[in-house]
């Protein structure tokens, strides 16, 4: 039986010369960076190359990277961070509807400290309007965070002009890219935006790591305290071989991005329209050209989402049923409620998350998979059958 | 020439056995613990294992354990996490003066939310008084933090004292044992404490990870909002490889924990007697007994810190002169100040981390390079001239 691996947004697998990059500093060079002795000068040198690597990727200075844990710790500090830094400023915040939750969860945290939160909705293609961010901002607004994509449903938002809105405003804005980084190009000076977060486990590297960009000039609060490490904008010994290979991630990911968005946006159309047309019934989520080249998320009408996963998890392929950070949660996806899909329909809902170790084959392979599972669980759906009885099909 | 390090509160090697428990979860195995369908399975057993050896290490309950990125961010956690979903109750916490910075800086910085915070002092041992803490606890009081044992200066605190004295006043109880874990017996029940940060990096394990314990019960703010990892306390994808790491240096150090402080013990009292006999006007700073087993810290009268550090270097021999998250902010040390070492005598603060691949012929080593670098830094010290002039010697 075939393996096929369609869940990259819940992990990537960490490339071999990103593991290769990590390893010496997982034994003999094990130094810590802050050292004055010659023992910490590699683990310097190389989270220096690390943050130029990373700082590329997205068109930026180097000194301008926070490296963090992960995307969820780059969200909830530049998020928290520059709302509570910029209090005496004012206490309104705007957010998109469909914000991973380390955002919108962070958001709505700051609800607890005084700050107001207007979510901004999106229409049946979880786009946000840009004129609806310029009605949210209000005098007291000290920050707008919309993310770059989503990756729930693969709609790339229109953030170059949500920038310059802001700026307009003179509100600081904030880009999630975690799911959009190394997707698509980048820029972030072209995009005029103030903060963006990426996370290297989108990028084929490690877990556990990812970075705030954060342009000169603006101040946050830490959220942890510390030492001076980071420019004092993040305490706690820097994780080296974690940055390590995320810096080797993002050379790899900045180097052949063109080439890797043209592979995945094949495949993906394969997918897309080789389950449109074998399976009657299916919505594609999401928008139907404005998105990220490795999504291909749908909703199945009359059955769920979980039992797909667990009979395509049976023929080897593995794929999700919405954010992993929510998958053993259970809960309805608050992105496809923001779209307006109905609840009953949006428990169908399968995402497919391709990756450039993929090959057309895979693609063939879910095809031919996926048609017989939907008609087998088809048949012991009361749903479908009160669709059937009513004159459907 | 020898290599001998001696900065293991810096940084200490990945034991092989750890980086060779890693080393599936940096590649085949590189799925998402929340993922429902089977690619997730090895990474959630394994994370759930690691989970169960760090609850080991100090007594705990497997469910109590957060996994953080490391010693700071579970400190941060602790403190503002504790703080903040207490404040209904009250706004004042105690910390010690001598807390590393992530405790300490993390209490300031609850001071701009409305906090009150009072910082008990040492006394010339670094030693805390439980009576003290006694004092400060107020009708408001909400959170004591005191640190296990202070890693820069040894002293190991009377944590069970002040814990008792904490639950009598119904206030919960934090205790950083960062620098204690692995080389102290600690149980969290037998000490009585409520929270306790353990981090990787000092347990022969990867950096980048780390544990907040929290008993039962105690209810703390996120710090990082998101998913639902780690039981709603804890946001973001988990470090797969680094969690493993900590859970495997964890278990080797729960099996080896009287051999290792025994070894440690006799190479750091070596260390101690062959130095303090071979150096005039050498003193030992914090307890003489009361001592973390791998700490060996000194203030080296009329020179400084930093000269001798790089001298040491050019010998291969790596030491500190404090703790490393401040190392190169190069600011005298609070915890010097804290136990009344006047400022011109503490920067000549020279600070040994020994480890467990320390060997008694690496002491001897240092026991016969100090000496005669001390002589000649002081044949070049205006103080040194001074003090001799003045019929010292």
């Amino acid at each position: 039986m075939p393996e096929v691996y369609l869940d990259h947004y819940a992990a990537t697998p960490v490339l071999p010369e990103v593991a290769e990059a990590m390893r010496p500093f997982l034994s003999d060079e094990f130094g810590n960076p802050s050292s004055l002795h010659s023992r910490g000068d590699a683990a310097r040198e190389a989270v220096d190359e690390a943050r130029e690597r990373v700082a590329s990727l997205i068109g930026a200075d180097p000194e301008e990277i926070i490296f963090t844990s992960g995307g969820t710790e780059a969200n909830n500090t530049a998020v928290k961070g520059i709302a509570w830094m910029s209090r005496r400023k004012g206490n309104h915040v705007v957010v998109s509807s469909i914000e991973h939750f380390s955002v919108l969860h962070a958001a709505r945290t700051l609800e607890k400290f005084d700050f107001e939160l207007s979510e901004v909705g999106v229409d049946s293609t979880a786009m946000v309007d840009p004129d609806d961010v310029r009605g949210s901002i209000r005098d007291d607004t000290v920050l707008v965070s919309v993310m770059a994509a989503n990756g729930e449903v693969g709609t790339v938002q229109r953030i170059a002009e949500i920038a310059a809105i802001a700026r307009e405003k003179k509100v600081l804005f904030h880009t999630d890219a975690v799911a959009a980084a190394g997707y698509i190009p980048l820029d972030v000076n072209s995009l005029g935006v103030d903060a963006m977060s990426i996370a290297s486990d989108m990028l084929y590297g490690p877990k556990g790591v990812g970075a705030l960009w954060l342009r000169k000039g603006v101040r946050l609060m830490p959220l942890l305290d510390g030492g001076i490490q980071e420019g004092g904008r993040r305490g706690g010994t820097e994780n080296v071989p974690g940055i390590v290979g995320m810096g080797k991630a993002a050379e790899l990911a900045s180097g052949d991005l063109a080439s890797r968005a043209a592979k995945l946006t094949g495949m993906r159309d394969k997918l897309i329209s080789g389950l449109m047309s074998a399976i009657p019934r299916l919505r594609l989520t999401g928008h139907p050209t404005e998105r990220l080249p490795w999504n291909a998320s749908f909703v199945v009408e009359f059955i769920e989402g979980e039992s797909m996963l667990l009979f395509l998890d049976q023929k080897g392929i593995s794929v999700s049923s919405g954010s992993a950070c929510t998958s053993r949660a259970l809960k309805g996806s608050h992105v496809l409620v923001a779209c307006e899909v109905p609840a009953e329909i949006a428990s169908g809902s399968l995402l497919f998350s391709l990756g450039i170790e993929n090959t057309p084959q895979d693609i063939d392979y879910v095809v031919e998979t996926l048609p017989p599972i939907v008609d087998r669980l088809r048949q012991m759906s009361p749903l479908y059958a009160k669709y059937l009885k009513e004159g459907g099909g």
